[in-house]
């Protein structure tokens, strides 16, 4: 086992004391930074990124390269499985995903495979490991996946949503078969993840993006009970480590308790989340991350430290933050900025 | 001072017992209603259907004829006042509403005059006062307006927003500003609501729409503030009435206690605020509105049925319970579900 040389994140995650408060940000590799989109043009469409090992190693390294991030995140999309699931996933420029083949009778969902991490997305733990080599120990790397309902949501859909109808409709017809599909998905969310940590990952998040729309009674039938058996489902350690799971629910802030009771290490918060109310809830049980609004990055650098002073002021200096924000950095946001961040956070946050 | 013949929906916002729950709906005039359509289609626009006192009053009625609703909102739209404020409001086929001349300057928010409801705005106090002949006492007719913040959105963004940076970053770079017109518009909401009461208008409701999208330090800077005030400076009684103030923020579960404590009767609850917490944090102190998850109206009728059921019973069966959506009706809802839901409220509701 081989610990990195910057362990402020996983310190963090296990609410250990650490010198600064780690910081790493949702979507940090990506389109506002002009060497990935250099990479980008290279690779040609987003998922030949994806799906290029070493392409996806370069944009996963480039922001801790620039920003002197405390952790790394895989570059890679939640809707990989759903491709592998032969869904018929295309990028429509303007207008986000579109899953040609949308899945909504149990017919359906009996066709399904469950992707093998081994075969078709292969290249996903072949992208981690790629990153690992990369980064040579400098920061953890952390992978990811999304929950169970956030890819049911897509695969309903046949895309993004505004309204969630179908979906919704679906699980009030014919219940069945959505829990065909969510427990479908649990288990290649499982194996999915799994696969990463074994190539590498040292942290997983799963990102239960579109949990925030489900009435609270729906949320405890449909997203839940998923959650907590991905969470059950994941290696605990590897290679003699603990591996932390962070949980994001976005709009999850009426579900904090449920959300740290799946057995994760950290519960993610979204930026209309109070910090103090929060740590009131669950900073005993488990670690927190987040929770600057995004839009803050688009404010003059000043600006921007007096927010992370707030931020950090509102988590307290107890150990066990995870700076973040509260979803992921807008594509049209300054990189100085986002420099400007990293920055604040260490400065104010160092405790040496 | 003449009472209307079913005042269940006055009583329940004043916490007074009713033979049952009271039901209306956000939207509950529009789209999905082909008596709607048709009226629409007289009027040419939107925008000339608000506009049209006697239309507006007729589609207004519509709802209330054909479902039992036990009251009516007029029928117009949060931004009557941004477009009297002159700032060049088209309504877009597929893209929602576009202002043509968006405020980002000082210069812009000294320039803006705050509209006379006695002269440019007369169509809605004069829309109040036909909505109320048509309805004939029948049931109670509420008055509404955006709230300083959620119409700044649109008139800083220059119409709907995903992300809301130009506002987001107005905030940082230039507070005062924002200010300024945040300060306008709670002058003019506070005239124009009090202009509808003073035409007819038995209770009144803030839309505070967009209140979710800011951080909880955001939230108290940018849009609490002025939601008190808006409610401080409106009548509690007239003609001998008193008029109760429903304030409805999308995504305010977070603050439900701010939102009680600004003065209102009614806090309107978004779908994901769980209501049997609702009730346990501010259930004291005012009634409670909501919540039913739009979406479940595209179900069958029996499941309808069943999660009204389950709905009633988190509310519990202490007076001060409205029955409504956690937003508004979705265009293409089948109008036989919503008559299904109204049904289903009114007799599983019934304590006689």
């Amino acid at each position: 086992m081989i610990r990195s040389a910057n362990d402020t994140f996983l310190r963090a995650c296990f609410r250990e004391p650490t010198p600064h408060t780690p910081v790493w940000l949702m979507r940090q590799a990506g389109r506002y930074l002009p060497e990935y989109r250099r990479v980008r043009e290279q690779a040609g469409d987003f998922l030949g990124l994806c799906q290029d090992p070493d392409l996806a190693a370069q944009v996963t390294v480039q922001p801790v390269d620039r920003l002197g991030l405390d952790a790394a995140i895989l570059f890679s999309d939640i809707l990989t499985i759903p491709d592998a699931m032969d869904c018929g996933l295309r990028f429509v420029e303007g207008q986000g995903p579109v899953l040609d083949r949308p899945i909504r009778s149990p017919g359906d969902v009996e066709r399904l495979p469950i992707p093998d991490p081994g075969a078709e997305l292969r290249y996903v733990p072949d992208a981690v490991a790629a990153s690992r080599r990369a980064l040579d120990n400098r920061v953890p790397l952390i992978g990811f996946a999304g929950s169970p309902w956030t890819l049911a949501t897509y695969m309903v859909e046949g895309g993004s949503s505004k309204t969630f109808g179908t979906i919704k409709r679906l699980a009030l017809e014919d219940p069945d078969t959505l829990h065909g599909l969510l427990d479908k998905l649990t288990r290649a969310v499982i194996a999915y993840l799994n696969a990463q940590i074994e190539a590498g990952a040292q942290a997983v998040q799963v990102f239960d993006t579109w949990g925030g729309v489900l009435a609270s009674r729906a949320f405890r039938e449909l997203d839940l009970p998923y959650l907590r058996r991905v969470i059950s489902g994941l290696r605990t350690t590897w290679d003699g480590t603990r591996v932390p799971k962070i949980l994001f629910t976005k709009g999850g802030n009426g579900w904090l308790e449920d959300l740290a009771d799946t057995g994760v290490e950290v519960v993610g918060l979204d930026w209309q989340t109070e910090p103090r109310q929060a740590g009131r809830r669950i900073g005993d049980r488990v670690a927190l991350q987040g929770n600057l609004d995004p839009a803050v990055l688009y404010g003059p650098p000043e600006r921007i430290e007096g927010e992370v002073a707030r931020l950090l002021d509102d988590f307290g200096s107890a150990p066990g933050h995870v700076f973040n924000l509260g979803h992921g950095v807008h594509p049209d946001t300054p990189p100085e900025h986002v420099e400007a961040l990293v920055e604040a956070v260490h400065r104010l946050s160092s405790r040496q």
